[in-house]
């Protein structure tokens, strides 16, 4: 934090160097843009920390690539309204971080850092990364399905989706509208708060944390349950004992809305087959399988059944207020178990779906670990809205759970 | 429809060419690109029509600018989804049209063709005037606030506002994300239903209108009726009258949903300043008065205000559902009264912002005028989604409406 701003590009770029080579998170950086950014930044309330920025937001110092050979050479003009707050706050924006093709699937080339041989999880995959290396402080993520609370499980480190539409998403791709939501992964909590005090705009609010639990937890294991690994059951069943010990919890059934698993896949891929129209009638030779198939499945879907799967998540989305009379937050699987070896991809969405949907706040904590030892997370999420407070609790959760595990990084 | 594609093009290009001098609605276009882009079109079912496309929206074709001096050398890599979606339904797109500045209210050059003296609304300016002089037959247009409904009403065409996410955004400029919404206008509403079953996409829609009347009307002089010139008055009593003969027409009370105009301005504003945070910060010496005072009334809201006004606007979407009960349409005030002349600005947006704040389809009508003979339109709404039947009804209260008055366009 007193770091020089010229110290500051310098440490950035020895860590940078000593990870990137093994790890893969970045897209793009630039050592002497670095260091005269660092020259060049205002005093603000981020001044110290330094950003990552996922490759399907516009910069326009780097290229802005989407994950997809299309967008190669894509220069944008200007940077989204996200990174500028960031940089008029004081950050320094060290470079651009992998993301699957469109946010989607397809992986891009980072690898999980307490692992090199498994997923850092998708689609943030380099955000996540270079946070859990030490990389970066902030990396800015976001999600339409799971892209942002699996890799913040797989990678060991704290994940914020906020509220639907609480960071303006000028100058992101996005992939389906009625869920793509931009957020952050950093190292703890503290961090996040602070990033989003910012990122909140279009002014940045007074930072402000207050550790404190919330009054009542619902232990959600969802409908999915079955689906998870043992790795995932314990780590629930662990943090809710550990929070158990300060505040009631009780369990939460939730099994009557299964049905929001499929119409999460029928808004998505409906919203993705419009959202790539271009690239899909333009470009479609340059698209991966994966993508191509989302397009395609989107494409067979009539519009009526799309607009009633929008109608029963805005249903959904006025009943699940209810729940929030009852329990303050929510504690829920953040993925099915530990990061996937990397030839199985970036792992399964089910454990984000139903949230994504229904537009509400999550927190990603680390601090568990599955049967390898690799990092499991679990998520606390609240009603629509009540982001403030989240953030609160989760500082106060965040010192109920093990001190995270340093990644085992050898020297790239 | 029948024109062979080089004559499509040539005839495109003649009709530019003598009324654009005058009018100014485009920014770009290219009689050689035109002739290349007619004999490479497909064929589909917009085979034969041709498209100007509001300058807010990319294109690979041509630059798109926003209307705004920063953007003046942006080349987009690609083609957004809608005018994908068009190009790929076999329309011709003949160039760029006139926004104002990011679709705010700083005018551009365009004038209104029934009269050279006189505003063609805001802020699709191009679009709404290169439709009425028959230079395109699909204007691409969007509104926030009033920027679509308005220059329709201004030039005497069709203007179909969509329900809120019926076209996907992908590739356009968003000024506010919560109102943000594109449609077209058009000389007639069969036109208008050809656009929209294309653009609802991804896959075109079986082309479908039936001119039928709705069951029961309402209308809805709303509470800023006093704010209405004597024009509008008139025009909205006429249409009134004229439907009444063939289907009840009932008055209809809106006088608690006054706070709507200035929930709808706090968003906006809200919301575009966070969206032009990048030019804020970085290109501020090149906004407008204008623009710069809606960025710095939307930084002055404090958050919790802006979140209020979205949760009230939420509750008023609930409510008006009741409304739709009781009647299947509604007519309303399109606009304050005929166009206002070029010094005095594009025009007031007051008898939009409920609809839009609604997110409620809307289809002005062109076909009666005001005390200078000069265009004055009438809205037609429907319940959300309900977009299907408003066209079916908007058919039939096109033909009970005088003839439309033609332009008195000179030789440029």
């Amino acid at each position: 934090m007193s770091e020089r701003p010229a110290d500051m590009a310098v440490a950035a770029t020895a860590r940078i160097a000593r990870h990137e080579p093994r790890l893969r998170a970045f897209t793009s950086y630039d050592p002497v843009r670095l260091r005269q950014d660092a020259e060049a930044a205002p005093a603000g309330p981020l001044g110290g920390l330094s950003v990552g920025v996922k490759d399907i937001i516009d910069t326009g110092d780097y290229p802005t690539a989407h994950g997809s050979p299309i967008y190669a050479a894509n220069h944008p003009r200007n940077d989204a309204a996200c990174v500028a707050l960031l940089k008029a706050a004081g950050a320094l924006c060290v470079g651009k971080t992998v993301t699957t093709e469109f946010a989607f699937f397809r992986p891009g080339p980072t690898v999980n850092p307490h692992d090199v041989s498994r997923s850092p999880g998708g689609s943030s995959s380099g955000s996540a990364a270079a946070v859990a290396a030490g990389m970066i402080d902030i990396g800015l993520a976001s999600q339409t399905a799971a892209s942002l609370t699996r890799p913040a499980s797989y990678c060991g480190i704290v994940g914020f989706k906020p509220s639907y539409g609480r960071y303006a998403l000028a100058g992101v791709k996005g992939l389906a509208p009625s869920f793509d939501t931009l957020g952050t992964v950093t190292g703890d909590v503290a961090t996040a708060a602070r990033a989003d005090a910012v990122l909140r705009g279009p002014v940045p609010a007074s930072p402000r944390l207050d550790a404190r639990p919330p009054g009542r937890i619902g232990l959600c294991r969802t409908p999915w349950w079955p689906e998870a690994e043992p790795s995932t059951w314990k780590a629930v069943e662990d943090a809710a004992a550990r929070f158990r010990a300060a505040v009631p919890v009780d369990d939460v059934d939730l099994a009557d809305y299964g049905a929001a698993a499929d119409l999460h896949i029928t808004i998505m891929s409906y919203e993705a087959a419009q959202a790539l129209t271009w690239e899909y009638a333009c470009r479609r030779d340059m698209l991966s399988p994966q993508v191509t198939q989302l397009i395609e499945t989107g494409r067979a879907i009539p519009y009526e059944t799309y607009r009633d799967a929008l109608r029963q998540a805005s249903l959904l989305r006025q009943r699940v207020q209810a729940l929030f009379d009852r329990y303050d937050a929510l504690i829920a699987p953040a993925a099915p178990g530990e990061a996937p070896l990397l030839e199985h991809g970036t792992g399964s969405p089910i454990f984000s779906r139903l949230w994504t949907l229904l537009r509400l706040p999550t927190i990603t904590l680390p601090g568990l670990t599955g049967v390898n030892g690799l990092p499991v997370g679990v998520q606390l999420l609240s009603r629509f809205d009540g982001d403030d407070d989240l953030l609160d609790w989760a500082a106060w959760a965040e010192k109920l759970l093990p001190l995270r595990p340093a990644p085992a990084l050898g020297e790239g």
